[in-house]
């Protein structure tokens, strides 16, 4: 009944329900956040980040749709046996525009990945932990009832120490062996570092294929699978190659979430908390009530906080798809951060708990240019304990480390570090690079030994 | 002088031409291609093209601009006094437009490269055999009057077999040990492997930065400099990992071939010769006329057919950017080569040979299969050995070996293999899956000892 339900969701559902709202619950978001070019009165290399009241041609360009029957989401009545048939969360590119499903159960509805592949061929790509645990299910769900498409996979080791060039030509070299043309899709079944490395792989094989996120960790649900963003590390820097490179639809079966283990559940809360921190304040609000239950892996609560920040990543995405300034905020503490997971090595800290701690950075110095009050700088630091998450880089890290890697960030520009910084009431952000170098430096010393 | 007319040109002058049609000449190809949906009369698989009369509005889409005072051009009377302005070929891809300049002495015309940079810094990736020649030129070009600019530049081995991820990896490593960020440009001084790196490196280096194209190699200059195309080889495979992405210029400075060997003189004429025979009679009838001049470097002869050669490929380009069908018919003869080339060891044969024994074999098989009349085969088979080029693969090659390198070849759909074929009378070609499997067997038997 389920099945038959979301079969009837077709790749075009999104015109439809716009022209017919009638025919279903459309929400439209009722605050939006607007990039404004500077003023003449501004600084000049700040992009000022303002609340707006949302317009209904803006607010057009993200929509949330949120069937009758959506999956369990805190702010919605519910039918119990429509439960399965998911929520979609629309990210508006043009011709590149792609749907996210969100819901309970999803992985067990072959309809929703069958109609996103194109030829006859599909990769599946996953890792030594994920792969036993779901590689079975995608593939039946691939090819149920469709027997003329063939599955191969390749199952790469397990971790942010192996994103890198090396184990990326294995899945070429598994494409290439196993014969596959353009027309076939690769599949991301996996965490953040999957997804980044089977988008990139699908965007260079024969100059770009199809293909399809299947994220299974919270922070890839939330933020990594979303927007396009592909890429692999370099020795010396997280994320230097890459491509971006948009998915055909993102699939989140929140069931996944089942078998995640506590680290990486709280790891995936830590950019939770960046949407609300740099653009959702009612969201952060929303969390403060409701991260034991975040914590407690309460299924409601985790769809809700799900969707509303792909929600949040959608919205961004898709008014600044290449980063020229609206999306670089979404880093909020990543440049501390990958400082941090450069500094201690690949995988030895989760990205979360280094974004975490890259967080709390931020925000002290925020606060320390005089852009924030001391509440919010508390109200930080508690949310992250609650979450379990660091509020401080590790011992070893020095000035001289954070310095180094941050002087390779993909931020630079022309010599210039610009930042991600809070900036006015609770969900205001800037990313400047017209900061006081001291409060940088003070920051710095304040949470390194030397 | 001719310097300062060099610096009137700005990058808009596109639009300004195409206003102003009375402030110079502007050319429009008399004939153009276009390629139609198979009716539901013709073969399903089979994308035909055909000669039509060009629309006005078509041949908008490319237009080569002639100025009165352009570069030697065979069919121009120019001026010599002004003879070092550049002739432009603009590719038009509507916001990723650019310009081809050709002419002689180019690189000692700063302008035409530093509008063409955006940031404060270079990156040159030549290699051990262009590197000497040029660099200090282009560097000097680069910084010229312009002191804020500055030139990294990493120099690799040379030849197609370098053509790989470790080689590749040495231009992530000098970009990110020099501390590039976004705002950087790289710039490809060298051959078709050059370029081919360079653009791929660019498309990945912090998810794509912008680059500019200096082809120093006939083959370059007339085919693998314009259009987007980059990557690199796989041991099973040429080019199949890679991106489209498209340069900011292309600078041809023709006075570069003056230091070309022999051999890789004839290699760029192979694809000379395909632009005739896919779409070009009249060029390949005055090659057959000019063949003689073309080998003896006549400054004129090589001049235009570098230019003639730029606008049939900027305008397959314009019309099919991504190669969804016309802008495969630039591969004739390619499928063939590569699996020479992959056959014998990237480098042993060059390109350009591995597709002039290609286009024999594609001819061949076309005159089997009674789409041409025998005397396009000698005619091929003629200008081929005028320009000392093959017109056998080696005979190491085998019928396995063709098969089994064909089987992984970027234009296999769904288990299919296309391929460009001549039909009807000169200058024509399809680009089809649907012919009789016995004579591509035919073929690759009388040219196979096994």
């Amino acid at each position: 009944m389920a099945l038959s339900t979301a079969n009837s969701l077709s790749p075009s559902l999104s015109s439809k329900l716009k022209s017919k709202p009638s025919d279903c619950s459309v929400r439209f978001r009722s605050t939006n956040w607007i990039a404004l070019r500077p003023s003449p009165f501004s600084s000049p290399s700040s992009t000022e980040l303002r609340r707006s009241t949302v317009s209904s041609s803006s607010a057009n360009r993200v929509i949330s749709m949120i069937r009758a029957s959506a999956a369990p989401v805190i702010d919605q009545s519910v039918s119990e046996a429509n439960s399965r048939a998911p929520t979609i969360v629309e990210v508006d590119l043009g011709d590149r525009s792609y749907p996210i499903y969100i819901g309970s159960g999803l992985l067990d509805q072959p309809d929703l990945l069958q109609r996103h592949i194109h030829g006859k061929r599909v990769l599946v790509v996953t890792n030594e932990t994920v792969g036993p645990l779901y590689l079975g299910r995608v593939t039946d769900a691939l090819t149920r009832g469709n027997p003329n498409v063939s599955v191969e996979s390749v199952i790469l080791p397990d971790g942010e120490k192996y994103k890198d060039m090396d184990t990326l030509m294995k899945v070429f070299d598994k494409a290439i062996e196993s014969r596959l043309d353009r027309r076939c899709t690769f599949v991301a079944l996996g965490g953040g570092v999957i997804g980044d490395m089977c988008g990139f792989a699908a965007a260079a094989f024969l100059r770009g294929v199809n293909f399809i996120q299947i994220p299974t960790t919270v922070m890839a649900q939330v933020d990594s699978s979303v927007g396009g963003k592909t890429g692999i590390n370099h020795p010396l820097g997280k994320n230097l190659i890459g491509a971006f490179y948009q998915p055909q639809c993102v699939l989140i079966d929140t069931d996944t979430l089942n078998t995640l283990p506590d680290r990486e559940l709280a790891s995936g809360l830590a950019e939770v908390v960046k949407y609300g921190l740099i653009r959702d304040a009612e969201f952060f609000e929303w969390q403060e009530k409701n991260m034991p239950k975040l914590m407690a892996r309460d299924p409601s609560a985790l769809a809700y906080a799900i969707k509303r920040s792909c929600e949040n990543k959608a919205e961004v995405v898709s008014l600044d798809e290449k980063e020229s300034g609206l999306r670089a905020t979404l880093n909020l503490g990543h440049t501390f951060g990958h400082a941090i997971e450069t500094g201690v090595g690949y995988g030895r800290w989760l990205h979360g708990e280094a974004v975490a701690a890259g967080m709390v950075m931020a925000v002290d110095m925020s606060y320390r240019l005089g852009w924030i009050d001391d509440s919010i700088v508390r109200r930080v630091h508690d949310i992250l304990k609650e979450a379990k998450l660091p509020t401080a880089p590790p011992e070893i890290m020095t000035v001289e480390m954070f310095k180094s890697v941050m002087a390779v960030d993909k931020k630079v520009a022309d010599g210039l570090l610009r930042l991600i910084l809070l900036k006015g009431p609770l969900g205001n952000c800037v990313f400047t690079g017209d900061y006081d170098r001291n409060a940088l430096d003070d920051t710095l010393r304040a949470f390194c030994k030397s």
